[in-house]
């Protein structure tokens, strides 16, 4: 009921989520129902957080993979809640550190508000969604999820530590993803499963399923920075260069090109902001670097439809993971 | 073994909690085994992090507690270094909103590396100790862990929509900090009870003296911030007047100034921060908001000494939880 909090239409990602529709229904009212303060101002912050995760992916992997496995159960509501929480925990901290001021459209909480109410939004959030999956009864949950949660953070400061380092290899850039975007997903994919009453294998295929699919996602996402267009992404976009994280495309051409043309591409990086996507964008274009990297995410997209056709029985959510899959490494946003 | 992890000496307060020394000790190592990384940089941060919290006042608390009311179980090891990590937590998150250099005598995570550091750092910790709670049987802990912690994150956003708000009152300021501060105290006094097979009424008692303690705690902070000494302290001060947060000498002031005295407050707080501590604090002397500080500060030391003396029975952790009420409100850092 505040004057403050924005209208915002859900993302039309969502509409795929059919299968599971009325359950993701109900997550989405838990989501509001616990996403509120009695405080004023701490009531406002919660609430516009709350929108910034639109694309509630995370909950929809964790409820189809458990319809795919056996049926969904109280407790997945709760933890596909828990989940979008704690994503939404990290993306509110991740505009602090990238300075980005859009997301989904809507100005970040630190370009609304500032740093500090990220901060503190962020917090309430991580505390809360662990807070939630303490309600459950046993602490299974609690333990993959703090398990999960803790690698995420390790993922960012060991890509912070990786900082201007253009050398970083193939292998380590996608261990830091494999952990800093891809654990949380296959947190999903385990818990998804899990609570459906999964035996081991399929428990632990929907765990590495979830991860194939973030680190596709990921990768997808390292592109779109670099040649995405912000109109259709609805976020800042060029920050992994501002802020010089290396992302695949870079560290590919930086290990392909001559040293006339990684000479080029360190010059580019030191370009002003204004002109600098472009050009980089050509050079990595020129050195091939574009089109591998759209490769590997295709490879994980197919690693993890792979893993799906081996483990699920056809389904309605099987599709629509597969869809999914397909999905992630072809959006313009 | 990395070069760049000062040594410090442990605060002269660990002195004080000898009859739990064996188990702090055993706490320390659990710290110290539990804040590594494989990862050189995550390593890095995440010990020097560790230093920062130095008085280790809550694991003592609940330890102390635990004695004083049953035996001391490994439930509470574990659960004494979830405490201290969410405090550094909390501190390390704290540094960069009050963009404080110093803190016990070294430099802040953020004076040493950046704000970015911080921020992840914090998480890490929140992260970790959360799933370390999981570790244990059942879900009680990370339940009453999750709301505190949840709690104080609410306090502080609570605080922070109080930003150059002088004319909140000294109920809504105990409010706040009830929860930004003491939540996490009257946590571990009821972990340190519970886990130790107390009665209902023995364990909410000492919920209540943790509280109240950490009320004591805070105002006495209040006060050093306007009063104390950096060299005695260790960390920066002066920096709740920086970020205009209405304390409780402030609050009072406010509250029985005349008209012209509290221009003269308001105007002193507009002054350019090199002058500004030393006039405030003369402005607050004489409208004896400084004393009435002090002495609110000992009466919730005095009901939490109560709290004490009402429910345990004598024994030499009761006698240092005393000793610790003491000290909270007499100390000079």
């Amino acid at each position: 009921m505040s004057r403050t909090i924005p209208d915002v239409a859900p993302s039309p990602l969502r509409t795929l989520y059919w299968p599971v529709e009325p359950e993701m229904a109900r997550v989405e009212q838990l989501l509001r129902e616990q996403m509120r303060n009695r405080h004023a101002f701490v009531d406002e912050l919660v609430r516009y957080g709350c929108l910034l995760g639109g694309k509630r992916l995370r909950p929809a992997l964790l409820l189809l993979i458990a319809k795919a496995v056996g049926p969904i159960r109280q407790e997945h509501l709760v933890l596909a809640a828990v989940v979008e929480m704690i994503h939404t925990a990290t993306l509110v901290h991740d505009d602090v550190l990238d300075e980005a001021d859009m997301r989904r459209h809507l100005a970040t909480v630190n370009a609304r508000w500032d740093n500090e109410s990220s901060v503190l939004l962020g917090d309430y959030l991580f505390t809360h969604a662990f807070y939630l999956a303490s309600t459950l009864e046993s602490t299974q949950a609690c333990r993959l999820i703090g398990k999960a949660t803790n690698l995420v953070c390790e993922g960012e400061i060991r890509q912070k530590g990786s900082r201007a380092n253009y050398q970083l290899t193939e292998a380590e850039y996608l261990s830091i993803i494999s952990a800093k975007t891809a654990e949380l997903c296959a947190c999903c994919g385990e818990l998804g499963a899990l609570f459906a009453g999964g035996d081991a294998e399929t428990v632990e295929a929907m765990a590495q399923f979830g991860r194939k699919l973030g680190v596709a996602f990921q990768i997808a996402d390292d592109l779109l920075d670099v040649q995405g267009d912000e109109q259709a992404t609805g976020k800042s976009l060029g920050t992994d260069l501002e802020k010089q994280k290396p992302t695949l495309p870079l560290i590919r051409a930086m290990q392909v090109a001559s040293p006339a043309a990684r000479d080029a591409l360190l010059a580019a990086l030191e370009e002003p902001a204004s002109g600098r996507r472009m050009l980089l964008t050509n050079l990595l274009e020129e050195l091939g670097a574009i089109e591998y990297t759209r490769q590997t995410a295709l490879g994980f997209a197919q690693e993890a439809r792979e893993l799906l056709a081996d483990r699920l029985a056809p389904s309605p959510s099987r599709q629509v993971l597969e869809l999914i899959t397909d999905l992630v490494v072809n959006r313009s946003h």
